[in-house]
């Protein structure tokens, strides 16, 4: 009964859940894991091959007892997904150290916990796509950005990175730069222009579709935005 | 009879087959164009749904002249893809005037012949699809790379600014970076290593992908290659 | 009598002139040129060490003629600047095709132009420094700005590969991306926030620190703005 | 006896040493402090304007410690330094979670922590300079250099914001990437072709010019390599 599954790491109810149902219309069984993994529980409900769990994604123990669990509960890892940021816009000196390591760790080191904790496994069987969420505006290194922009250009670099070294081995490593607000309650309470909303079901179209590409034809970055935004 | 229109500028029989195929096969009639149009003309016979197309695509009325008669016969043009290049590598001091101006010509130029040939009609018709293809390797501005850094750098360069202009409009601009040569009789004399080369037919499927794009969930920018292959 | 001179391309009474004296003020002879080259008389009269030219920075026999002149009547060009460029800010569908090339013409050929027109003597003497004015506005794609951005992005790509081409031949090629309006009396009158406008003498310092660079440490780009303006 | 003062974090006998010796030759008394304080004090050795100290600069308390020290004996500290680095080349599979987070809090840390720690009092006077030590081989996100990319990008990103957040406060903060290895005992036993090692006093220098920059025309970003050597 152990089917491939997509793994996806910092799940919500906004871009996390679309790339739960789109990688389930794909056919994959999907392990879906949040910091509070009791909110997922009822999210996916009445679905028996989605999975919730909950992690620590700053947590490299933490992340590979869970890939272990899922390859062992659902099927092999196919798929993993790092989709997890943190936030706070202030000036440089406003940022107390504290939270200035906290934004690295929750913007760019899960996608380091996740990359190891499933890459042997699908270095064994040939195979697999690593994909990481950035952000355009939390790469741009604009006034009050700082804590964001370095997580988020450090993720960018992983990603590189991770491809080149990962990629001969036949695991295709992708980021995707999300270039504006996306859709939600809150967003639309927040823009009086919903044109400048970035649709999450569109967002999950991509990344399904960055893991169907052939070998052959891979790419590894990509943005995403609205036909209205353009930062 | 007049039905949805995909016009390619720069066919031969690599990339530019494959885009006409893919396109063909997602339902739309195909406009295909090349300097020597009398090639193209075996490359597709039998569908009555491609039509061979010659011009110079670095001259800009004769691209507008071409936009028109395509719109009259087969029908509007939703989707236009610039696919043209020229090479020399050279240092920049053995490179000739003629030549240096020649190679911007033939792999900017024509970017912005096209668009400004099909995005009056698209933007009345609020909606279209415009792809450039650009050139990592081209673009990186190595030893030798002077003429094609600047072309390829122009073309991207292009592309964001058109984006900007065109989107708020409903216009989807986008620029696919291919980072290695293309799969071709001639590139697999060349290359003893055929995992180094980017199949053309998974690059059309990406062009396709960024034409299917809902407007919310638009990209600008993808890079293409292979797992084996990063410049 | 020959002595050791800079030849400057584009100057008017802002940046280019402010380049003229901090070469001067370096002990070097001048060559300054530009399009209208009875305008330069009086800026420099009474330095007999500084001689005006007229020029068409976009014409290679032109620009080749001026160097030999050059090296015949004042000394050999140890400093070669490119300093011309082009404006026009309009969405890419209200350019013309010939606006488009024309603002690419005055905005990066000119360097290759001055490039090939020095660099065999530079080559010959195993040393020159030649400069580029580049503009960050301008390689920002941003809407309206299609043609600039295409023409200083393509500025930048030919400094790099020039540079990897010249450098280890002893030519030390170096590009400027200046961040905002240069002060000026056009500038003052259109900008309240006269901390907005870079310095042009602050500007031609950089451009002669970079000159003075021994081989060992060279920088390739550099950029120049205000502490108050990041655009 | 408060002078005017260059605290330089983690000097050794190569950059650090010439960035020492070139601020004093500017007429600052000069801090150098390093993980190993007891080194730098045979270094400087007859010399009262240049003091040495010892400071674990991934530590904030410590740094912040440090400076109130210099500030209190030697001066008001008008330039701030961070010069440190941590190097692994290896595939990111082959890293620990433990070493790929010290090579981030050992390359980028230090300038948050540098930057907190002398801002407040920068900003009072109305002036200082930060500049920060980078590496165009470590941000390049080529196999192997997983950790060093994403702590040398995220140093990048952190100069910008922070030169957008303390610019307008009058605090010029650059970045200068070194594109190659330095010249040292080192590495002239590691690499025949020396033409390839970049001089680390003419690094020193372009430190030196950066905080030499009047404010209306300061640089963020340059580079530094030499003639030969092109990564």
């Amino acid at each position: 009964m152990a089917e491939p599954t997509a793994l996806i790491l910092g799940v919500g109810a906004g871009l996390g859940a679309s790339l739960v149902r789109r990688f389930r219309a794909g056919g994959l069984r999907v392990a879906a894991a949040a910091r509070n993994g009791e909110r997922l529980v009822g999210l996916f409900a009445g679905d028996d091959h989605i999975s919730s769990h909950q992690v620590d994604a700053t947590d490299g123990a933490a992340v590979a007892a869970l890939v272990d669990k899922v390859e062992r509960e659902s099927g092999p890892v196919e798929v993993a997904i790092a989709n997890s940021a943190a936030w706070k816009i202030a000036p440089v000196i406003d940022l107390s150290a504290e939270e200035f390591t906290a934004i690295w760790q929750a913007g760019c080191l899960p996608a380091f916990h996740l990359t190891k904790a499933v890459a042997k496994n699908m270095i064994a069987r040939g195979r697999g796509t690593i994909l990481f969420t950035g952000s355009a505006a939390q790469m741009r290194a604009g006034a009050g950005f700082g804590a964001m922009a370095v997580a988020k250009s450090g993720l960018r670099a992983f990603s590189q990175a991770a491809a080149r070294d990962l990629g001969p081995k036949g695991l295709h490593v992708a980021h995707i730069a999300i270039d504006g607000p996306i859709d939600s309650a809150r967003t639309r309470a927040a823009n009086a222009d919903h044109n400048r909303l970035v649709a999450p079901d569109g967002i999950a179209e991509a990344y399904y579709q960055l893991h169907m590409q052939p070998r052959a034809a891979w790419s590894n970055e990509i943005d995403v935005r609205t036909f209205a935004e353009w930062l």
